[in-house]
């Protein structure tokens, strides 16, 4: 699989065209493009990529930019069918490996095993801006990827350096308020994904005012572009909707008035860091420096969407053994058929504790063909360790909340000295943590649905799955 | 080898005791240390570090401080016996590789293969600090490991770690000035490891004149502690000795005016970073960064000890079939003997031919038993592409310099237009680029002593062990 | 006029009221307002100013922004009546230096009759954001003076204080660009006075772009809110019209491939500044900073609105003996009555040699009433030294440039060689310095029409009330 | 007095002789630098001097710094005789103002009475640098006017603006440690002027620990100079001797542990700023920011010097008539005269309490000529309204300290809450607040010993003076 030695020619080829330190300046439009970039890779890799290192990457990843769809591809094959490990010292390292199992042998197998494309993305990260391209050039994969399942094992390349890169302990929290500059806060709009902000003054509105805070993580590499940004309310009590928050008019409070802290919007930023997860970690590290800069604030809590509700709900309403809903709530939740129902109030009153009941079923014990809870915002801060706090019944009657969930919003509680058990209790024994009020709107005699004969395999995997999910490129907070 | 389950109980004891975010605070004193940290470790790994991953790598790195040297080396132990690959996943997944050798097979080969030690180490960076703790846990390490080989698996995971983490694009070059806070100053005196600083008079005429440059590179997580920096003297020539640059009553002259950089001095800072190489990048970056805020700077060039020269000689002097030195040659350099040789110019001038002479033998021709370059710092200087370009006699009075050199220094010439050709020669081939003026003065017809039966394969290692010697404690420049 | 004994009891009562070191907190409301406050002014000026000098000056700051409109004024003449020369010490002080002109009876003199204010607004400066609460203290000052002459004196003593605390030396240039914080940002939307920014869109078109550079003075005591700026167009040709610079898709070029800098747009930010001049500074500053930044630029000039042409034009129009146009030229301006006559080429074609010949007599040879060039922007820039280098045409079709202007405007060349040349011909002998093909639209026997008999003492004043003019709220550039 | 007319054809040829925005270059040498000076100051006041005056600024302090000592003092001269008031201006102003004593009359009074020396000094400020290369003007200017009295008045105007330049308004409060600057600190080093820092590593001792802090004010325009600056220890007592805070192997606390704020030293820094108070200001704002900081601190005390105390007790001693000092007392204070009495406990024991009763005397009944507090470091603290806490015998062994005081320190008690009365008591009834224990040392019958037949004007004087003398070099702490 190895071919270092095929390239002697083209490598002269270069070494002779120029030695510039910083580029090798632009190739020959005659020649092919991939055959280029493939030699130049090798370069990387060899010893002659230890003193021109910076000018091949340069100019790998110029190369890559100028590439169009179908040579990307290529170039992710090449990636996948070039740059794997040398197979012969692998068999080798195997062969070692089972002769005598000792702690040099595997370690050689480990080293064996690594794909050679993985010391190629690291030297990559050589070139000016490195980080940054790569981070593109991964959006680029994963793209590719979703009708490609071969280049998996390219993106597992990319996702296990990038979990390397992207550790915790880089990331730095900043604040975002009306004194960052310009072209941070043009992202913060254009990334925005829970609640969409329309313009500057929008923008202002959510950032400028005392009782208003944002916080994102951003990595010393991407100084002008946030990795995950959560935004906060300062209020006295547990808000029951968004258009509160959000609204122009509302009534200003001090922030050192507050008690309660509402994470009402998390949205992650970058496609190309997918599955690498920072949710979690923001989360709680916004919870302690409130905290420390706030005293009197005593509750952490999330205004957060549940965009799986009403899927389910249809299904149930059309499930004729429906446990959930009785042909009583069935016939009175014609009314969601209603146009504008929900500017009927006395609709409303009808079907809220129908759906409010429906909603507590959803969370506490409807779970997915694996198992786990429906609700990926759910899935997502439970597994941190939150737990349910309420329901809110027609919290967001923005067109997408209504199709969503029928605007029910719910509040999840952060709650530092339960987080752990909390985080147990649903990590390993797939349990929702949940307040009293919501545990008493379901009968506990019925076992969760799915949950009977769910095998132990199953459970460990979902942990696993999870970290996956939390991960989607939004964070319905 | 994968011990999980083992700790069922232990677990549930800690999580019962605290939930705190950050600490779960000091244990309790009459606990094994050891069985502790392992059980932390652990823990961390587990689903429930994902909860608690911070507060439990605080703990982990807090508690690795208290151990005492015996404790510390027990833990490396646990890391190498407890944290290795999962055995029976790596057994599968090499089966399946055998059967059919698919990327998604190699893939989870190399996963399988992966030291679960390595995840950990990932995770102690969850901590505060992290970055820097793990450097000096490792430094702790390359002290055990240095009686104990057996920790080479567990030092290759930590060196694989702080490759990726310490990658060029992750590191920022700063200038060290007379404006650097103190704290980064005194690490400098302390770290100074060619010519030493004696006080902060002495520091001061080293940074604050115009004609004196000085550049550290620093990561974004050890904002305080320099990894690595280079002295750099402005000047109109080519020095020939060091005193003439530190010298306190010598003329400055404005940087603008300059001619020429010399690198009189590199200095690597942690212990526990040996083995990645930040030298080759930080000349180059220092070299760009001259030229443009300095354009009339055209010789960038260091002024260098010569550290194995004067052992390599006293062997030639008593070799009695010397192809460097005549009997006549021997019968001169008895004057090294003499008591402060170095003061008798008379003296000085007889045996200067000599020295010279043999130094230019000692570098083109005189190869080690591995047929590699003698002389370290020759072996880091040409490895990054430079060319020996002069020597100069009795250039340093220092009891050191004349011990190790009899006080000879040279200079090594970067000329970026060459450095790819320049470290082509010396990595593929073996071959010293030098100035005319030094070829000269070595018989052409002789070829280099140990080379003559030198296997290819000797040469392909001597490759490898380069990269790993540039990287020791001190680059003499 | 001094007052100070009288208020013996109601000194005693704050002191006795509470001594906090910030603020002796809010004042009793029975309590008038204005007693109180001169009070308190007396207070800072006393001995025990100097022990509680800050808080007494935050509670006068906070206290006049209580006051209304009519207690603000009533403010201003406590000022000037309460707050003047110690009679007494100033009658005695002229009597010496009648008697004996020594310096220090000079000296004597000057303190003598330094109104106490000035020491009092001294120290109103010892309260946090002392200088930004002055400066919209003198802003309200301004407004209440234009129909209260007496208060001119009062306005004196903060102008001269302004003119010290606000000198070049003191000042800060910083570039405004896309990486500005927002809260600067939205100032510069706010205060543009020239070319509105309808947009934070706008704003971007601004300042984002390669070729779009803004600057501005700042303060160090308003580090967020900057006092005059100036927005630049880096172009290949002096530019005949404003919208080719502000059209969205217009073709961008590389600011290293420049030639051209226009400063189109200059606009002071803080009313409570008038008079004190920084425009002057500004141009030059910027000057220096873009040729050292960027070599290639050779040509600085403006772009620049006739802001009192049209009105000049219309009363030759009704002038039946205007040296300026002939009956023939009358005929033809007719055209400016039609409406939209600017979308009709072919009336335009018949204008544009009037218009021209006529804008070039307004500069070159029209004069007010006080023997001034008439048109204030002219005025600012021949004043900085800047020549007039271009009439344009047509070159805003904005409705407020079509009313002062029919559309006019110029381009002013600042040439830094000639820069003292120009200013002198213009302060000292009321020279307009042209460029050639202006020049020669003038008829050269007649001389320029107010300044046949001008007697020498107009020209002094007019130098003077020159420095005034320059400081108008808005510096067309 | 005034010469504008007189320099038209030099004027001239500087004009003539080049332009250039920031200097016009050096002088030729055979002119007289002084007539030169004066000719580009006469242009700096000019018309001329509003397009160039960055240029003749600069040429300006560069040419001052070129001047000998003699030519210095012409200088100083030449701005007393040639930039004062324009005399016949000044003669109308008096008498318009004598007719009719309107504010606008008033006003223009004040302004002719202006020397032009102050708006000369104002444009010098157009000089990169200008504050800077002013204060060290004015610093040359002290020593000149030593002996040169007729200069009194061109110092009081640089005085004047200073006042207005270093106004408390502009000054910035900043903390001084280990992660400050090395420029600053060898200021720091350089600038002590109460307990001699030795050393670097004397330095480390009083900025690294966790319990010492320092702070200095700092003007905007002079970035890397302090103008004044404090060092405090933290500690749980007040401290009753300067060895147990300044020895090396002294117990370290946590700084959250501390109670007591110790103000051990305070140095003025920049001679050419004499008389422009800021050591007051210091210290209650660095008291609000430790309170912030460090809400466990109650107490804020100095431990500071008593510089005057031995002259005035050797007086006692030889006054037959003292009122202080009994026979018997004076019988023992021979000790004093013993070589190194102080390492002798025996003696010291003996002398303690009379040393003690001395001292309190000397703080509550002594006083100067002038009825004022005699020592002067006293007098700067109970000026700013600390009260006199404690007198600790023999606190400080330094040679300096035996003989200015046989090592008595005290400390002076800041408490926010009385500052003002105490400030009070002292300024205008030069009452001295000390505390009982001290009091209580001295017998009550007697009344101050040249208090009695103070005149009221005297003590009107005092007030001011001790303005003067607050901002001498030194204010020991």
């Amino acid at each position: 699989m190895n071919t270092t030695s095929f390239f002697g020619d083209m490598l002269q080829a270069i070494t002779d065209r120029g030695r510039r330190l910083l580029s090798f300046g632009p190739r020959n439009e005659d020649e092919n493009p991939l055959s280029t970039m493939e030699m130049l890779c090798e370069t990387l890799l060899s010893s002659r990529g230890e003193a021109s290192g910076m000018a091949l990457a340069t100019d790998i990843l110029a190369g890559w930019q100028r590439l169009d769809a179908a040579q990307q591809k290529a170039f992710m094959h090449m990636l996948l069918t070039r740059f794997g490990p040398k197979t012969d010292r692998l068999e080798k390292a195997i062969d070692n490996y089972r002769s005598n199992p000792s702690p040099k042998a595997l370690l050689e197998l480990h080293f064996a095993s690594e794909p050679r494309r993985q010391e190629l993305i690291r030297r990559f990260n050589l070139a000016p801006n490195g980080v940054a391209s790569l981070v593109r050039m991964r959006e680029a994969l994963l793209g590719i990827k979703a009708s490609d399942r071969d280049l998996e094992a390219v993106d597992a390349d990319f996702a296990h350096l990038f979990g390397s890169w992207f550790n915790r302990g880089f990331l730095m929290l900043r604040s975002i308020n009306w004194s960052t500059p310009a072209n941070i806060l043009e992202k913060i709009i254009r990334y925005e994904a829970v609640h969409h902000i329309g313009s500057w003054d929008e923008l202002r509105l959510r950032l400028a005012p005392d009782d208003r805070r944002c916080f994102a993580f951003f990595h010393p590499q991407l100084v002008d572009d946030p990795l995950i940004f959560v935004e906060v309310a300062l209020t006295q009590e547990i808000p029951a909707n968004i258009a509160g928050l959000l609204r122009e008019e509302r009534a200003e409070i001090h922030a050192k008035e507050a008690t309660t802290a509402v994470f009402y919007s998390i949205s992650n930023c970058q496609d190309g860091l997918r599955g690498i997860s920072f949710g979690n970690f923001l989360i709680k590290q916004v919870v302690q420096d409130l905290r420390r800069d706030l005293p009197k604030l005593e509750t952490f809590v999330t205004l957060s969407p549940v965009p799986a509700f009403a899927a389910w709900l249809a299904k149930e309403r059309d499930n004729d053994a429906s446990d959930v809903l009785s042909a009583t709530d069935k016939a009175k939740l014609a009314a969601l058929d209603q146009p504008e129902w929900w500017n009927d109030d006395a609709l409303c009153e009808q079907i809220r504790p129908i759906i409010t009941m429906a909603a507590a079923w959803y969370f506490l014990k409807a779970r997915n063909s694996e198992a786990k809870v429906i609700d990926p915002v759910a899935r997502f801060h439970l597994g941190n360790g939150a737990r349910l706090e309420r329901i809110n019944f027609l919290a967001d009657r923005s067109p997408r909340a209504l199709k969503q969930s029928f605007g029910l919003m719910v509040n999840y509680l952060y709650k530092l000295d339960d987080i752990e058990t909390n985080h147990e209790a649903f990590a390993a024994r797939n349990e929702v943590v949940a307040a009293q009020t919501i545990r008493k709107l379901v009968p506990t005699d019925k076992a969760p649905k799915n949950l009977i004969a769910l095998p132990q395999a199953l459970i460990a995997t979902q942990a696993k799955d999870e970290q996956k999910t939390n991960s989607s490129k939004e964070f319905h907070a």
